[in-house]
């Protein structure tokens, strides 16, 4: 559960300060943050404390943008319209879908995160391997092990098609850095070996590492992208089709 | 449950269609939502099916801002902070923190929803009552069933902060409407004779209601601008406080 | 949400007394309930706040038997099986089983409880009808307003086979009373009429109306009998099955 | 994730057989189940596929009562009545309450349970260790690692009340063996060196050890025993109290 001392996040046990008619965040007036702030502004402020360069802001709102909706297909929506089907009311419903994203759904982001994070500092940064070498003995190692590597691969998408356009809007607003490097150089390596391509968790876990996210907020970054998505999902069943329906 | 027929929202059984290397909601390629639409219209789009204006997308992030936190002392923030010191994962901490959203809670925001939209509906439309005239008629309605007022009051603030700012910029963005404009009535009497404003739930309930959501949205929204909090006072549990401590 | 002041629950704002190196448990020491009750006694107590007799705590005990598991058909089963198959841990998956004991699931209970309850009360006791008027009363009622009558009808079962267990068994053990009388009528007007047989919701409903269960404990009293399958179908999907399946 | 190979759960993929007017749980009809059996051996059929003996039965259902409740001071205590203060239904707030079973509450079964059958296996059966012997090594290792017990010392109670209770039961009725051999083994030094005894994780988990239960069994029956405490909580809560109470 350590986070890296270089990637910090606040601890000042107190994020928002409550007082009587007042609401401050991180010591910003909540009448400031609903005038002049976006959403992802928020987001990353509330994390980490700081307010992101407009171009950081841009690419963490893409990210959750990225992460809206995936249909009826994930564990997450099909828990979440199950509850609603059953009569439990719009909260529970949420609130069951989010209990589904562990390490193989939304987890699957901060493993690969940890798995940058980890590979940056520890084989690029210390060790001096270049990002070509870095990412061979990674796969090498995964391969050793039998295991997948976190952030490739999709069960549903040969190519899942939101990993490029990430990838172009974080080199175009020049967010980008050596986890996005590093996690490109893995992929060639596994689309020519196996054909396996990145996915979304690989993408907006690596253009996260580069914007100074530790792999712990990865589930609850992907968790602020998708309710959107769960909430629309729960008011279609509840909407469209007959309650407790067996086919469901 | 029924949703009013003059505020629709879409029913065609898919909201996001998934092909082999395809994920296409409502008609539009991730990709293009990726690169091209703020998260408040994709928000707006997932729930309603159209894309908003600018004015209205700029409105929806304000509010979603606005319900960013609230430090330690709502119920979900509470509940949430509970089970991450139990040793439960993040995921399962945001959940229960969003299972804390009933009728008292981020409920209220619907049931507020319900009063303006009912009201504008049968009192102005319908019976063709002045705004005053209407807010004086619900007063004194929930005066005699001695019930409080949804939207209205708030067990920490005298003055919630949230409603001035949220009001000043629907009128300047000009996407108010009747529901504020009785929503406003409303607080006009009550700060009279009892010294009670209006709370984010009836600020925010009153804004979404004059920008079409049915009130059966409340609460999710609620929870997409929440969530952010939720994950920032969850990580600090986790990370600044000693598990399972006693004083929480 | 009002308890009928006949069948009162206990409301000493404390249930179980906490002081160092003592467990009281409604007056009672943890170490006598271990040597000495029976867990449907304690079941009992910590609803009821008595002690029931040894008959009423062997009905309470075969109807928690009675709805232990339901194999991988009902929502809750299936919401459980997706999250530990997304890589949650066990204790969210059995709360996300929970999530879905709505209204349509193990909410019928309540409802059968609410009606067998409030008939008894007002149809029989208040109003004299014998038991056979106020089946069919509450039958045509229903078929007026064309709702189902909670209690009644399985989606896959034609004959549930559990309702003729307990009702054998209340009527042996001598703890049937008033409200098992009148869903039996209700019983033979719906299978004469339309081949509709009760269900688990009504047998278990109005045995624990009879025992002196206000409805409003309905739900909970299934989710107590239930979650042991819950768990065995958690652990089933955890070790049996590959993770994160497409199938499931 | 490993289940020990000597004590199996079965894996068959099919728990309960649902047909038409049929519900089989592993093999026996339900309606036999209902007439014949006790709770606590559906318990142990369902997670273990196999009817106990009487004294194994009468041992787990000791166990689930010394679960039952510890007043409203546990973290999964306070989210289900905060979820239910805040206005969501039963089923949210009971859910909301086994989510706090984490590592730290009744995850430190699990953890005691592995500690107690990997020591047995690895310590005794095969180093040959006495049991006195195994138990010093266990407490140098973890004081060596600065790390805590699993199963001994309790924050509220410097001697709890139930384990006492429970190990004279598991000996009178004979069902004690080498797991809870060793756990009074740890619990003699900690008590002469540190003060610390053995809590209701560390006794529940060495005699379910001896039962046969894999580790991975331990929250999920720690949830069986519960859920009935969490319910007369939420009930007292949602009957006794105002709504969203500031002091909850």
């Amino acid at each position: 559960m350590a986070i890296r001392k270089e990637i910090p996040i606040p601890l000042e046990r107190e994020i928002t300060r409550i007082e009587p008619n007042s609401i401050v965040v991180r010591g910003v007036k909540i009448e400031d943050l609903i005038r002049e702030w976006n959403f992802s502004e928020v987001v990353w402020f509330l994390i980490k404390g700081e307010r992101p360069t407009p171009e950081r802001a841009r690419m963490l709102e893409a990210i959750l943008v990225a992460m809206c909706d995936h249909g009826p297909t994930p564990a997450s929506t099909k828990a979440a319209r199950l509850i609603v089907s059953a009569g439990s009311p719009i909260q529970a419903a949420i609130a069951g879908g989010i209990l589904a994203f562990g390490d193989h759904h939304a987890g699957a982001i901060e493993l690969a995160m940890k798995l940058f994070q980890e590979s940056v500092e520890e084989l690029i940064e210390e060790r001096g391997l270049s990002f070509k070498e870095a990412a061979q003995a990674i796969v090498d190692d995964h391969f050793q092990r039998d295991k997948k590597i976190p952030g490739y691969g999709h069960r549903y998408h040969k190519r899942d098609p939101r990993p490029p356009a990430l990838i172009s809007l974080a080199r175009s607003l020049e967010v980008d850095g050596p986890h996005l490097r590093l996690a490109v150089e893995i992929e060639k390596i596994l689309s020519e070996t196996k054909g396996i391509h990145m996915n979304i968790d690989g993408a907006s876990g690596a253009i996260l590492s580069d914007m100074g996210f530790p792999y712990l907020t990865g589930r609850g970054i992907f968790a602020i992208g998708r309710v959107p998505g769960l909430l629309a999902e729960v008011l279609l069943e509840l909407l469209a089709y007959k309650p407790f329906r067996k086919d469901l």
